[in-house]
């Protein structure tokens, strides 16, 4: 994670991240100081619970005030012009999809930088993706989306690998990162214009 | 927790606190990698909670494959075959409290060895045990069961304790355990079936 | 945090937030342990989200008898006594704004003495105070009072910055804690009893 262009996607995926909180937060009512809350907590949430996991403590957001401003940016951004932002593109689902593809490739790199095996770096470019849309859910009292019909954590896991891969073939990391986040963004915005679900339980659940 | 032996409970415990996540999750409809997410939440969740706290990270789960296949088993198991596994047990209750009975116990014993003292050392057994089901029944939006009238919490802080008075006295460690184990066990599972109950508050609660 | 000053402070903010939490677990009906366990997590939370992210693991109220001693304390004090502590003070909030002004001092203090800069300090300060009463919301089913229309976040942020730009400043850390410490619960209290509101996004939200 040391080199300038996985920064700037690391920062990327936090702003549309934070943006998706925001909206949330703004739907909710909730007022400027709990929509920066929100948008802090989102897009700064999973990065947080991969490096408490991992042991890089204190976490990049803390020691790095540029991972700080940004999801204050993207909160007051929303808070004005939430309308215009809500607008721009097909609200929250779409800003998600964005920051899952950037997180699942960061966190998995940075993961594999400290050491984890593949498969745990992968698993952990899972959770980065996943772990702020699951905090925002979990403090505005909705079901996560992640589990629910949702094909959400599949394309995740699978960009999180793809770049965990490159990665292992020495391949240049900014080539392998992209090439996950962009598997991943299309594949999650397909499953959301197509409604793709993954499979449920067969026969009663009432056992 | 190097002993091969405590190694083991504590994947026994990972196994049954993982499939009682599962059968939450096949109950609200998750879909298939909503079942696995629970279930290794459910799983694993008592154990980074110990691990972060006590600064043994990377925790476990995340060098050491095995302890990642065994939810994802338990995960598969019960969402093909949950009308099955839910048949075969009284349901998430019974499982639960044999999660409960191995991560009070190994979780005690790993964080004496990290160096705490007896009383935060069984506190940290506590936490490992009730800390996976907490997770889940956040996550599937219940209120934690730990808290409302049943008898859950004593029986894990009792079963932690007798771990720890064991290791201070030096006796052998799968003893100890197995002892403390066993009395939260039945403790647990008589709370089950004669519903007893925790003492509540006296007078009006409406202050 | 190692002048006794400091540390006298940090357990009194633990006990009148455990209290703040043993109140809601008495008027939500649960039992003793429920009571005890909810003191223990909304007195000791926020210090341990803080001590997680600054690396100062374990957490202080895993290695010093008298952290852990306090909620305890608290809890069966509320336990036995409810009415008549719900009755010597406005309830819930007036001990959760006593709280909140300790615990966001000595946060941003201890997270200055761990080197992180006068920002993030200020932010973990925030963070100390309002983590607490975030994860007793969480484990209650409330939304967190902290995010909606309640001018919370803000005075913590305030005291904290203040605390750190007087640690900065060279000032004797008991002084620029207390000065902090006044300014967060006047202003908490008078948002409290004046019915202050932070200001709400302009618009329909239904966007």
């Amino acid at each position: 994670m040391s080199s300038p262009a996985l920064i700037t996607l690391d920062l990327i995926g936090i702003f549309v991240f934070a943006i998706s909180g925001a909206l949330v937060a703004v739907r909710k009512d909730f007022d400027i100081f709990g929509v920066l809350v929100l948008a802090g907590a989102t897009g700064l949430g999973g990065g947080f619970l991969r490096d408490v996991l991992i042991d890089a403590t204190p976490p990049a957001a803390l020691a790095d005030w540029r991972y700080l401003m940004v999801p204050v940016a993207a909160g007051l951004v929303t808070f004005r012009f939430h309308p215009a932002v809500g607008r721009m593109e097909r609200g929250v689902n779409v800003f998600d999809a964005f920051g899952l593809a950037l997180f699942c490739v960061t966190g998995a790199l940075k993961a594999a930088e400290f050491g984890l095996g593949p498969v745990p770096a992968a698993l952990m470019g899972m959770v980065t993706g996943i772990g702020g849309g699951v905090i925002r859910d979990l403090l505005t009292d909705r079901v996560p989306v992640v589990f629910r019909g949702e094909l959400y954590a599949t394309p995740a896991l699978t960009g999180a690998a793809i770049a965990v891969v490159g990665h292992r073939l020495d391949q240049p990391e900014l080539l392998s990162a992209l090439v996950g986040a962009f598997v991943c963004l299309v594949w999650r915005l397909l499953a959301i214009r197509r409604n793709w679900h993954a499979p449920l339980p067969r026969g009663p659940a009432s056992v």
